[in-house]
């Protein structure tokens, strides 16, 4: 019998202790304490409109799919399914087409990387563009903490570059570029959420997308576009173009994700990397090597359950998503009146009014903490995101992200009745705080 | 229009163009392009067993055990199936429980993280223990190619332990201990594969095991003991205990890749980490942040599909892999005495004896290349893994693997046919090579 191994954490990686990660712990676990709270805290796509059959059909599908359009034998379709396969995915030619259909993208499937979720096609390509100690990555803040983290587990830093109250400013850009050169430092992308973001629920006009495109070519960088709420625009009409399909110079690197317009549980993603290495092929490609490294493929068959769901609505994610982009709407319209009704006239308390996605953020008179949290989720039942966890900037320290997108009409209207008691506890006790 | 981004290697990773990731994707590539030779490149499970009614079947069995064994209602079912889930998994009980009625080993469920495929365990343990610039990672070589690439994409150097005709010796480890220590390194980890190896077939005898575990001790690092072959021992009787069952002091993190027990699609795998962090937590908890960060939670899907073929063997591996290890026997024996009856009486011809698993090694009088492969691949219509893409030594260099796996006895017996062509007529263009 030895005596039993005690780890210390000093001879652990250093980012398995940083705030980062240990945030995404923390809110996990106090959602977890408080099952019966009424949660605004989770980015998670509504369950309205699951169905276990489903993921029957869609294999079934997909499997469909192989045998009548690929012209697959038995054996070779099972062994699409069972087996290992191409590390780059074999969705990829589906991707393509829905990309083409939805967005007006136009791109070669093979610069298309089918990842275990967006989250991993984010840690591939920071680790591909973290070539030398002093490259950088810069993030629009307050940031998405799966970007910080996956940062920190490169040891790669992340300079922030602040939003402005209505979002990005492309000049707050070229100072913050400008001021990390001047330190040495080489920017390799800039990271950012163009279409109803998260945490903040901005969305980029047009004029700032053409301009951001001008900037990274300028300035030698790329722009990693991440887009999970695209489609859940809150209005009818035209969406906005995403950066990748105004991307005439292979400047955007665009990562999708399919767990909020397939479902989380399939956890595929993508990246398209079509911008070319010299000496032959694309960035895809060195992404699919480090890939094959970290999972080696993204599963078959979860690829074949989204597969399956974007065949049944002709290739379009726009189609296969109506009904939960009108629960999206709904959930959405109601949050916004739901806080004008409660809080217009309270001095100090302000929110935006995205015009679509899952966020609205709400700024309080009194600082938003953990401890504040906790107490929310003990006394009031409710539950929601301390933006500290997103930025360290004062305005994030009194502010809150509500999400909208898991829950019912009537779960919300209760959710801010118990806001409503805690602002309001908040505001008696420290009316000038 | 801008002029499009032409990025240089150089301002990539450097792993990226490492000789370890660019092996997996010649080796790959060379098998897509000669689709109709005889393959023993791959190691991947027989197809025999593969049935894609059993999908649906799994699928459900694991949401009636839901049901009926967690009484969890229909929405929490289809919530567990569809969202995002707990980060170290949703099976870690049925892990838990098939490592004690399969291997003995009696293990909190909580020390379990469940990974996408065996190398993302890898790569979360190798991303935990280098904490400094001096630590590195201990692999018994020949080694398996994804030990190497994880280390790669970390920048964690690997030192190599290497094997002895007969496999590792202990002796061995000692020494290059204390070189790498002279050397002002500090090593955290031995990665093994203690049954079956990958890819020289070798396995430990239990003198060998326990003084792994004494010399783990004495000189304080971890066993990272990988074991994707262990139930495919060719011939009846006791298999010899893991590392991991024999561990008291906690010196194992045991890699279970489900990958070969169940299937490669499913992604599915796991690391043991139950080592005690001072100050509080097990080394799972740590792998889960940094999962968190690289693929956010393993697919709740496909976590269902093992879990429901888990459940419909009573829980037990071996049960569900009877007809899978009748396979390999079969192929193992067939393949053992394939090389008996045509290369006995070969001068410089010959091979190992591997008590099961998928491997069997073979060493010729010439340099076994990648151009020799091409042309095996072209003129003879065989494919086999040269040695070289797993170590750098003399004898690796005229060495190739033959993996059965995966083959009709039929096969087996054509391939070394075309492989006895190859090599008779390289004896006799260079008999004394």
């Amino acid at each position: 019998m030895t005596s039993p191994v005690l780890l210390d954490r000093a001879d652990l990686h250093a980012s398995l202790a940083d705030p980062a990660l240990l945030s995404m712990n923390f809110l996990n676990e106090v959602a977890g304490r408080y099952p019966r709270a009424i949660s605004f805290a989770p980015g998670r796509p509504t369950e309205e409109t699951f169905d276990v059959a489903d993921l029957h059909r869609y294999l079934d599908a997909y499997a469909r799919h192989l045998a009548e359009d690929k012209g697959y034998d038995e054996v070779r379709v099972r062994r699409e399914l069972f087996q290992y396969g191409r590390t780059k995915g074999v969705v990829h030619e589906l991707i393509a087409r829905q990309l083409q259909l939805d967005e007006g993208i136009t791109v070669d499937p093979e610069a298309i990387v089918v990842t275990v979720g967006a989250q991993e096609a984010l840690w591939l390509v920071l680790r591909a563009l973290r070539a030398a100690e002093n490259d950088v990555v810069l993030a629009v803040t307050p940031a998405y903490v799966g970007l910080t983290g996956a940062a920190r587990l490169l040891d790669l830093p992340v300079r922030s570059v602040p939003e402005g109250p209505h979002g990005l400013r492309p000049e707050d850009l070229l100072d913050r570029i400008r001021a990390v050169r001047a330190a040495g430092e080489r920017p390799r992308a800039l990271y950012l959420v163009p279409d109803f973001s998260n945490p903040s629920g901005h969305s980029l006009d047009l004029a700032t997308r053409r301009r951001l495109l001008e900037i990274a070519a300028e300035e030698d960088i790329l722009l990693l576009e991440d887009n999970p709420y695209g489609y859940f625009r809150a209005a009818d009409g035209e969406r906005l173009p995403t950066l990748k399909a105004l991307d005439t110079g292979q400047r955007v690197v665009h990562v999708g994700s399919l767990a909020k317009t397939c479902f989380p549980g399939a956890r595929v993603g993508f990246a398209v990397a079509d911008q070319r290495i010299a000496g032959g092929g694309l960035l895809a490609d060195e992404l699919s090597r480090a890939k094959s490294m970290v999972t080696v493929n993204t599963s078959p068959i979860s690829q074949a359950l989204v597969g399956g769901m974007l065949l049944e609505h002709g290739g379009s994610l726009l189609r296969a998503n109506e009904r939960p982009i009108a629960v999206y709407r709904r959930n959405l319209d109601c949050l916004l009146k739901g806080l004008e009704r409660r809080f217009s006239a309270l001095p100090g308390v302000s929110w935006n009014t995205p015009s679509g996605g899952f966020f609205v953020v709400v700024t309080v008179p009194f600082p938003v903490t953990d401890a504040l949290l906790e107490d929310a989720a003990v006394r009031h039942g409710v539950l929601f995101t301390p933006m500290r966890h997103f930025g360290d900037d004062a305005r994030s320290a009194r502010q809150l992200r509500l999400s909208c997108s898991y829950l019912t009409t009537n779960q919300i209207e209760s959710g801010l009745d118990r806001l409503n008691d805690l602002i309001a506890e908040h505001l008696r006790a420290a009316p000038d705080a």
